[in-house]
């Protein structure tokens, strides 16, 4: 008995209309929550949840009792020491762009890492400075117009605690949930448009030219035209430290990769080179020799906190604001990497609120805006970097270089620090490769990806991203804009419907037809979907309707007339001459004509398949029933409902029967609320599925099942006998389920 | 053996996966079109295709012939000889707006009509000037600064004709599309702050105050701070005729609208009073006793058309572009509401065309920028017109008095005009009832109203519109994103499942959770729907993969040490003193506990649902199968397609067995191509229906179904038995299937 039950679908029951089943089963009574309760709750406190929120405002607290020193900590000293040589290197490199001293830009690599030590969720990223936020911030200092240098770094300290203070705010707020409209293919197309960027605005160092800070849209184009205009007076010694740099940091990181497995841990290239760099720099006095440019000189030790300038504030509110979302939004998109790669969770608000004391600190002792630079993270993630111990051990590495050390960097080309930022984008360009991966995955994602890239290289990362953004959320409209929809048949012959397409024995009713939308309905596509049904029946409800109400007119006035006779058989017309006049009968108002057909005045049943007498022709449709297949549409706006309810209206009024079938439980309850039924368009529509929908079609139109048995045998071949009653409609079908292949 | 065949759903046949489906039923291999298929479609010609595109490009060709005169024509007459009326004041009154002289107004109204009535397809609405354009024009023309009156007619002139050129751009480009972007809602909340804005702009005439022209975000409050600063200086007279007449026209157009069954045509009120004021204030000398605003000298004729300025163009491209937008988006939408009324169509791309030739030609004739007037629509269809004939009627009307009779009306009041505009706006502002409406039928709607209300009012229409669509498209994205997920069960013993909350009997088989997700899955909903997962099967899957890994480590360190026995009843722990050394343990990197749990090299099963020896401790679950109802998930991304993964990885690793059904037949392939499937995760997790997982589930658990009958008697209780194979695995389940409700 096992055997054949096991793999056999057997069921037996009713035919369920809605209706039908909501009075056998009752339904529960639920209380559903309101907006208000859901504020209730999210406002209740619990000592559970205070506990969960001061903890979640402390990740350190989580991750650092769980360390396992013996296994991570010789990893994250290795880590520590590069990316802190690292962030020396890069916080003076970046603090030229920002056009102020490099110390400055040690102090902004230096406090950041502290305070992120506390306060961020993610363990890979390096935050501090990052040359796409610098650059914003120098347009901020240049746009001043100051030329002192205490003013200008004034400036830029001010303009940091501002974007500190929106970041925390944010966070405080709630407002991280924003990332989760940062999908994956936005995420790459963006972090690679900002590599380009950072590329970009490395050349000048490479080549050694003096290019102006731009940060608005188009500014990637006027940097590429300013250094190649210039390219002529390129620093030949500068150009080639960079290449030589590059090479072998390039050469010695793929040998790292290779080896993995060998070495005790990777070789600290950046290290090694910086000191070679700034030894033969010192050593053969470049500086003279070939005019390159270098570091210059290094006031070592701390400066003290100063008050923001609330000038600043007021004027460039609005640039804080897209440095802000700019800092937060490079950073967590490089951080989700990372998390999604070493799969823990990142936690947007957090980041923002760590983000945002950080700028806050940091802008108080004199540094400037930081997030996180790609390449430094890379660093520190490749050099097998496992927490933020590495971030605070570079903090340590900055340090040292800022009370001690500085001085020994003073003849370091600034090209080295260039040609070192760059050797670390090689992972966020090779992301390329995604645009052909995704073209063939999904299309929609490929082009939010090109976008997106191209968004943030034209217009720059803020107003890109944003659009990019935009665009991305537009996508989701259009890929339910125009749904598939589809003719349904059965397959089998049993329960299953499919899209009759696809199969090569199909079964189908005769004057039935299934249509599926498997996408929710609203306003921008009610309109596709009710031409896709019209094409599908083949005729226009509205059409019919008109033409079979103007045939009623003219039988009307034939009747009057006592011209027209009617026998079992139809119509007998039985007096010359009748001419059609047209004008006459279009006398009336349009309206009139899309009114329900009224016939129960008139002695009889007008069978309009049938022939009408003489001149008198209304298109015969073959279509009794049609069933809309909705188990895919998850809502319905009042635009489209009232859409929907002009095309049930328009079927039902040249009796053509409609039923929804596979609709969710509270889709008829909406509709009811909304006074969507009356007495043309009834909830008795809505069946569960569409088998029971045909099985109710059967039993009403009357098939006469003659042999119809359950099994799989496929000679069966069922014929149905239709038998309509009513005075005219006397006719006999024979429908065989085999009818149409 | 109708009777009960008819009302009842009688089903048998096999157990149905996607694959064992697939294989018995083979698919037709069809081609589906590319993107460049779709653009040769598009491009192809055809004789068919050249006249239905000639034909739309001329929709009077379709409307004319059909005309019923004797029907039509006196209502046309009447509406077309009071919307003449009403466009020469408005004419004359938004010529004020724009700082030019009347006369220019009223060929602002003259030519649009004409061309319109050639290429327009809405049948009610009056074009011409409209106050908001013709602020928006007159904020362009104080811009240039001019002070010389014909540089400020030319600088109008150019804005118009390049707003027209643009319209007729988009109108070619057939990007008149983005009309199906504006929803019921959306339209009708624009149109009530559009009226809002009308009534706004006119309270300076009314009043008969000097306000400077606005046209930017917040200029409502600035000319509200306006008229409210200069309020002593009202003109009484100008105010109490204004009164009069607002109250006149408002009682006889109720009058009109109660008695229209009764009267052969509305009463022309607005040339009545028209008439009146015209003639009170040159008999009483109103201009000089009253000091009121008159319309002054009116010259007669045409101007020569002259050569726009490029100047202009230059300058103010994007003001242009926004007018263009605003005038197309108005016009569209109020003609949308009347052919909704009426119910006809009207075609996006042709009323751009329509628009932008009628700028086009207006602004070459010394016009300015028009759409249509809310109020002069209002009036052209309130008093009976049918077509556009009513159209060129009453641009017969504005030239009569552009080359005769203009002089009457130069004693004209101001304030008459602006009375007059405003009599007609009551039905756009009776709107504001929809908005506790749509709160009962849909909050969405009703948000989308609100938003797009205060948007249009705040921000002005142009970035108003905007920013409204922008919001609507996201409305889209909300209603998709937070998915009222829900677990299914049994209802009625038969193939039906629904949600276990609504009903008070339900059947669940234990061990398995059917989990419903009623909207598409990408990026922004994933991680929501993995939550609400979490949520409904109590457990998150990596918690338990860990601490299973876990154990299985210390485990295998006892077998090792040889202090594990294995008995068939269990584990049996011969050693004392085993120290759980946790640090020791941990000693290994933490992705090798998400590995898939690997035993083959262990000489027994491990049952986790078991007692395991002395200290080890793994949570225990309750589910074998987890069965997603994916029949509403109408796409997947790839952001998702991975998350998706994630989640049927997680579970699939801890022996859950998860199946999806109810998916598109093009979802498995679109998965298959983007290398979904693995080792872990296989195609045959596809089923049907989830009747058909749930057969299958009990088949594959060996489940020993003594008494399973297949009607619907209620009593029928049904138990299984659960018969697992395995080393360790040896128990017995008793299972009802009413184990809990």
């Amino acid at each position: 008995m096992i055997e054949p039950m096991g793999n056999q679908y057997v069921v037996a029951r009713q035919v369920y209309s809605q209706n039908a089943f909501d009075e056998e089963h009752k339904k529960l009574k639920r209380y559903h929550k309101t907006i208000l309760d859901h504020f209730r709750i999210w406002c209740r406190c619990s000592p559970q949840k205070a506990k969960k929120i001061a903890l979640s405002l402390f990740p350190i607290a989580s991750w650092l009792p769980a360390y396992r020193l013996k296994e991570w900590l010789l990893s994250d000293i290795v880590s520590g020491v590069s990316t802190g040589l690292v962030a020396v290197l890069q916080g003076m490199a970046f603090a030229l762009l920002v056009d102020i001293s490099p110390i400055y830009g040690l102090y902004a690599a230096f406090f950041p890492l502290i305070v992120y030590f506390f306060f961020g969720t993610s363990r890979h990223i390096s935050v501090g400075p990052f040359p796409i936020l610098s650059t914003m911030v120098g347009s901020v200092v240049s746009k001043t117009g100051s030329t002192i240098d205490s003013e200008k770094v004034t400036a830029a300290a001010s303009i940091t605690v501002l974007v500190g203070l929106i970041q925390l705010g944010l966070g405080i707020l709630q407002i991280g949930f924003i990332v989760i409209y940062l999908s994956e293919s936005l995420i790459s197309g963006f972090t690679t448009a900002a590599a380009i960027q950072v590329l970009v605005s490395q050349l000048k160092f490479i080549f050694q030219l003096t290019v102006p800070s731009y940060s608005d849209p188009f500014s990637i184009f006027k940097v590429l035209k300013s250094v190649f205009s210039q390219i002529g007076k390129t620093n030949i010694a500068d150009l080639v430290t960079s290449l030589v740099i590059l090479i072998v940091v390039f050469i010695v990181k793929e040998l790292n990769q290779r080896y993995k497995h060998k070495l005790p841990a990777p070789i600290p290239i950046e290290l090694i080179m910086t000191i070679i760099a700034a030894g033969v720099s010192y050593g053969f006095d470049f500086k003279t020799r070939f005019n390159v440019a270098v570091v210059g000189e290094m006031e070592s030790g701390f400066k003290a906190p100063t008050a923001p300038s609330m000038e600043i504030w007021q004027n460039y509110i609005g640039d804080a604001f897209s440095i802000a979302i700019v800092g937060f939004a490079i950073a967590f998109s490089v951080a989700s990497v990372y998390a999604a790669k070493y799969d823990y969770r990142i936690n947007g608000n957090q980041e923002l609120i760590a983000f945002g004391l950080s700028n806050i600190v940091g802008g108080s002792f004199q540094g400037f805006a930081g997030s996180t630079s790609l390449s430094r993270s890379g660093v520190q993630e490749s050099t097998g970097g496992k927490t933020q111990i590495a971030g605070i051990l570079s903090a340590v590495i900055v340090l040292i270089v800022i009370v001690a050390i500085g001085f020994l960097l003073e003849s370091l080309q600034k090209s080295v620090l260039a040609a070192l930022a760059l050797g670390n984008l090689k992972g966020m360009l090779m992301q390329f490769g995604e645009v052909g991966r995704l073209w063939k995955k999904d299309k929609y994602d490929c082009i939010i990806w090109i976008f997106t890239f191209l968004a943030a290289i034209i217009l720059g990362l803020g107003i890109g991203l944003g659009v990019a953004v935009a665009f991305q959320l537009l996508t989701i409209v259009f890929r339910t804009q125009f749904p598939k929809c589809s003719i349904l048949a059965n397959v089998g012959r049993s329960d299953i419907y499919k899209n009759r397409k696809d199969y090569p024995e199909i079964y189908e009713t005769e004057g039935v037809k299934i249509f599926r939308c498997p996408s929710p309905l609203y306003f921008a596509n009610i309109g596709f979907f009710k031409r896709k049904l019209i094409d599908a029946v083949g005729f226009k409800p509205a059409r019919i309707l008109r033409k079979r109400n103007k045939a009623l007119k003219k039988i009307r006035k034939l009747v009057k007339k006592g011209q027209l006779q009617i026998t079992p058989k139809g119509f007998i017309y039985t007096a010359d001459g009748f001419k059609d006049s047209d004008d006459e009968l279009d006398n009336n108002h349009i309206e009139e004509l899309d009114k329900p057909i009224e016939t129960s005045d008139l002695p009889f049943h007008i069978d309009w398949n049938s022939d009408l007498p003489l001149n008198i022709e209304v298109p015969k449709i073959n279509l009794h029933s049609l069933i809309l297949d909705f188990s895919a549409v998850s809502f319905v706006d009042t635009s489209s409902m009232r859409g929907l309810k002009s095309i049930l209206q328009g079927f039902l009024r040249i009796d053509v029967d409609v039923y929804i079938v596979g609709t969710d439980d509270d889709f008829v309850e909406k509709l009811e609320r909304c006074g969507f039924f009356d007495q043309e368009v009834q909830s008795s529509i809505f069946f569960l599925t569409i088998h029971d929908a045909i099985l109710h079609i059967w039993m009403k139109k009357n098939y006469m099942i003659s042999k119809y048995n359950h099994n799989q045998e496929k000679e069966m071949k069922a014929d149905f006998t239709i038998n309509t009653n009513g005075g005219l409609r006397n006719r006999d079908y024979q429908v065989s389920m085999e009818t149409k292949l």
